[in-house]
């Protein structure tokens, strides 16, 4: 077995940006290897997560996530294998997958707050993705917090992405109706025929958004899964029918504004009130009491060939910020996740 | 006892407004007295109230209420005096309340829908006010939806008004912070001496409204309870703590875009996410199994001396236009009440 390396990589946040990040807003450092005391673990990142909320840590505001420092290793969701345990919660080789080792190739930690991962269940990234934060998002958000009732229609956006796709499937599992929008067609195939949503639209080339989801949505949407905001959002609130509930996940397409310059918010938000609607934001993290039934449910589904899912996979720490980018032009098809290192040493 | 005249006069609505609605929208026609048939009562009205919401019904849009119809009288929320009763729900000389006296002398009824009026707990008008739908929409939006804890801080938009004034008061009375905003030195005096709130804004001289309500709410907000819209949702986003709601009972800044050139919304509502907002929409009508809880707290708190109200009447059918416009630029001080005619006929 090849020993390990003397030094190992780390992405710094070099700047913070002020609307759509750059890729000189990150450096790449390297550092030595990291040594785990008693009680700790090295251990070495496989896969690493970026996520649109990644965007809000940048900037240097109060949020749910606290900022990443300048000169500092960003972090995020990884999937790891433990290379060497010194009495932490993991013996050597086993897999794990949370916080600590995103942006980075190697870390130590005691294991608190880390998920053992079952590779016999789903391949390593997926731990990442359906199987981690973003399919959990995808579960409390939509049964939690948009309640679809059978029979329902439910409409999401970015529903090809890691969150949406899966949105989507448990929607169907759930006896409602799902259209679902996405930025090419090859995302839109994907999800009527993998995902076996009843209607997709091309976003980008359907020409007036709220008539092409309109004809998808003849008894109008019952529920609204929120991951982009804009022109999606003012669709939505004038489809909505009446005690409808809008799950708000997200809204990427706002998320360069803050530091930049804000754009306006839907003009027709006042239908709320006419309508009774109910808009609820949330955050994966105050939902932990449901990660048994995430994971007995998700995982019983896949077991089933139930769910499906995409990854992009983009190669090699160094193409993080890349990879991270890229999720704001939409060039994840489902999950994006960088691999940082091969699953085994060789 | 004068003998009831022959004919009697009604409000039409004359044209529908593109933006702000003008007088002459407004017709005033003269019908000859309606005649009472088995099972049903003549009713004077007495009060008529003109209400925000009145405007959605004046466009031909679907909304939670019928378009009113081009040509033909308009309605509202009234009170009224039973003048004679052939077999109606209600004795000759009872006062009721309910739909189907406003914007008129006089009309013709079973009765069903109407609720007895006890003059001797409220004065007359109060019972198309803080204990009518104004008043129960104050209640159920505060407390089942909005849902404040004791020690919490409650913003209230439009504080003065027919239903803020008594959210504030309700607040008070469960033991939160309240916080209001009126567009006058004299309604903020009030809401401070009368209402007992714990600070008040001018927004129409306060410079910086998110700064002036930030001052007085060093916790953060927790229940925003919306009238209005605009810049005070704005300020309120920014305001809100983590898990806070909104109580969306009218955006009236908004209500006279909607036919004409829209504004845009609020540019931060994604905050609606990371601070895990709920934006809930509600319309009083949906809530009628809370009138029982209702009557008996609100009329307990009226005993008890701990609600005040205000009212501004009008005097005269005819200015009933004038008072639904005067709703738009602040005219009213409390409740905007039209006095139709006097408690007894001489």
């Amino acid at each position: 077995m090849t020993p390990l390396p003397k030094t190992v990589r780390e992405v710094r946040l070099k700047s913070r940006p002020q609307g759509m990040p750059q890729a000189t807003d990150f450096e790449i450092a390297e550092v030595p290897m990291p040594v785990p005391g008693d009680g700790q673990m090295l251990i070495r990142t496989v896969h690493m997560s970026v996520d649109p909320y990644m965007r809000g840590r940048m900037s240097d505001r109060k949020s749910y996530a606290p900022p990443f420092e300048l000169g500092k290793a960003m972090d995020g969701r990884f999937v790891g294998e433990v290379m060497e345990s010194k009495g932490g919660r993991f013996e050597k080789g086993a897999y794990v997958a949370g916080f600590g080792g995103g942006w980075k190739e190697y870390h130590v930690a005691d294991g608190k707050g880390l998920l053992q991962v079952d590779p016999d269940l789903a391949p390593l990234p997926a731990w990442i993705g359906v199987l981690g934060m973003p399919g959990m998002t995808a579960y409390v958000g939509l049964l939690d917090i948009g309640q679809p009732k059978p029979g329902e229609t439910v409409f999401v956006s970015a529903a090809s992405g890691a969150v949406g796709a899966l949105v989507c499937q448990i929607a169907k599992i759930k006896g409602c109706r799902v259209v679902g929008s996405a930025g090419s067609d090859e995302k839109c195939r994907w999800l009527l025929d993998e995902a076996g949503v009843d209607a997709a639209v091309n976003y980008k080339t359907c020409g007036d958004l709220e008539a092409a989801v309109a004809q998808h949505c003849p008894d109008g949407i019952d529920v609204y899964f929120e991951n982009v905001g804009g022109e999606h959002l003012v669709a939505a609130l004038n489809l909505m029918n009446m005690h409808g509930r809008i799950a708000a996940c997200g809204m990427i397409s706002r998320y360069n504004d803050a530091d930049g310059k804000p754009q306006p918010g839907p003009h027709n938000l006042f239908l709320v009130v006419g309508k009774r609607l109910r808009m609820q934001g949330f955050i994966v993290s105050d939902h932990a009491e449901r990660i048994g039934d995430f994971q007995r449910d998700v995982g019983g589904w896949i077991r089933a060939g139930k769910v499906k899912w995409k990854e992009t996979v983009y190669d090699g720490l160094d193409r993080s910020p890349e990879a991270f980018l890229g999720l704001f032009k939409g060039d994840n098809f489902g999950k994006m996740v960088v691999r940082v290192g091969p699953e085994r040493l060789g």
